[in-house]
């Protein structure tokens, strides 16, 4: 038995088919942004087939497919599809794209080539990678700190999930009422507004990349951004520490991964200055699945739970061969 | 088969005995603040045996105990119990109360007396209520609005517990960074330091239901804080509903009771000038168990799942006999 997975992110796509040995090839792809609504999830399922070509598999084999996407969700006539505001050129603030589109159908395309479709938010599947084949407690947040902020939140062992697949969506929580930074919802002052990867240290007109190397060599202007940056992440986390009464966070996201020495400390000391009744040993750390989470989450949506003791055993999410493609 | 409900607060306390029928008596007590710490759980146990004794029932007949308590809570030795910073003296703020205590036992002394146990936070309590008597979907949020503004969270059918009983303190989420009102959690600028019933419009030296007489009349500084109270619930109520992906906003408290006239159309307004694919379609509304709703809550935690369409359409609720006692 087969079972793929496919990773739909604003810039880019990733496809993976694996069996019980683990995941065997990834493909990835820019993510399509012209043509009709469903060209992009038409694109999953070619680069699904694309996999299959490569590993000398009839794609007839493959009946399962677990999506980690970008969101938000929507259900239009009983079937799941995503409304991203950096790939929907009909929604506000979407100027800049070459089309015209406001809703891309998901479930409806792939339910045409797979028997079983499963889809979460990518945060949301990250969560699962890391309750699968990781180290999260039934009390457990994932967070990807990028250009954009996502959550997936585990309470009581449940995945939260919502009315429409949205839960997670906390990179939209509003935290300052004076900052006028701008989030592509069109919050001021949200999370994601004050430090998405694209948002934060602007007027010091540098990469943020640079920002850190700057930082860390004391250079006391992106140290104060730095500072910044990690007690904004950090109250946004005591605030879901405080609604859902989570045990452990762990993040992901290039932000974090690249700069997790500084930030860590930081981020753990604002969340223990607060209400120590709801604060008291709540854990900050990495992702255990590193940067193939969302994928191992998506495939996580559909493996056959007897592969789990061997993939978590094996670190299977370790030295995948991915290949770009064009 | 009776059961029993304690509805444990910081300033009183309720006992409810129940049968197939329905609530039969209510009795309510100032909540003791001095003696040994578990003084607060014996003196539930007193109040039931009080309900008891006045409905000719043998005590001995009630097995079963819903508990709805002000948290924060903790498990210490495998156990619940809270750790209220307006009962409890030892704690920091706690200078006025007429204790030293730092945490007070409850499951412990209950188990000695009933054979079921279940405790819940009074808002999660209320929420178990509404759910099972009233009319909240699968993806609800019930928040009680008064001195301090406590919440209930309920995700795809699932009532959050967190892993020491602790979801819903969403009232000690941090919405400004700017403000100085200070919560009894030691926060500055949370949402119950901005507007619990206790902490807005003080600058106007009046009490809090003469503040929203002189807005109905039209009193220009009332309403700019009736309309800034409404923003602020507003902007929490919004935070939620994008981490949780919320359907259905139940609010109960006597803030919203008294005032609900003027601040649900402002509350609405709020939520819906944020992320439209999160916001669409959220209802914001009262509780639909009334002042009740709690000792619903708590009764709902150890009722017979074969009473609750007869409690239902019977609005079991209403006209129950409660009774003072000194």
């Amino acid at each position: 038995m087969y079972v793929a997975a496919l990773d739909i992110g604003g810039t880019k796509m990733a496809a993976c088919v694996a069996d019980a040995r683990g995941p065997l090839l990834r493909l990835t792809q820019p993510t399509l942004r012209s043509g009709a609504p469903d060209a992009v999830a038409q694109q999953g399922v070619r680069l699904i087939d694309a996999c299959c070509l490569r590993l000398q598999i009839d794609p007839a084999a493959v009946r399962r497919v677990g999506v980690s996407s970008c969101g938000p969700f929507e259900m239009r006539d009983g079937v799941l599809g995503i409304l991203p505001p950096n790939l929907c050129g009909g929604l506000a603030n979407g100027d800049d794209l070459p089309n015209d589109w406001t809703f891309l159908p998901l479930e409806s395309v792939l339910r045409e080539r797979f028997a079983t479709v499963r889809i979460a938010n990518d945060c949301v599947a990250a969560l699962h990678g890391e309750r699968a084949f990781g180290a999260a407690p039934a009390n457990a947040v994932y967070v990807t700190w990028s250009t954009g902020i996502g959550f997936g939140l585990c309470v009581d062992g449940h995945i939260l999930s919502g009315k429409a697949g949205n839960a997670g969506h906390a990179g939209h929580m509003l935290l300052s009422d004076t900052s006028d930074a701008l989030c592509g919802c069109g919050n001021r002052g949200d999370l994601e507004g004050l430090i998405g990867g694209r948002n934060f240290g602007k007027h010091l007109g540098k990469p943020l990349a640079r920002i850190f190397d700057d930082a860390k060599e004391g250079n006391a202007d992106a140290l104060a951004v730095v500072h910044e940056a990690a007690r904004w992440f950090g109250r946004g986390l005591y605030n879901l520490t405080a609604i859902l009464d989570t045990e452990a966070i762990f993040v992901g996201g290039s932000v974090w991964r690249h700069n997790e020495d500084v930030l860590a400390p930081l981020v753990r000391q604002e969340i223990a200055s607060r209400f120590p009744a709801l604060t008291r040993g709540v854990s900050v750390q990495g992702a255990t699945l590193g940067e193939l989470v969302t994928d191992m989450g998506a495939l996580a949506l559909v493996t056959d739970d007897a592969w789990t003791p061997a993939w978590r055993a094996g670190r299977v999410w370790e030295g995948v061969c991915t290949e770009v493609i064009g």
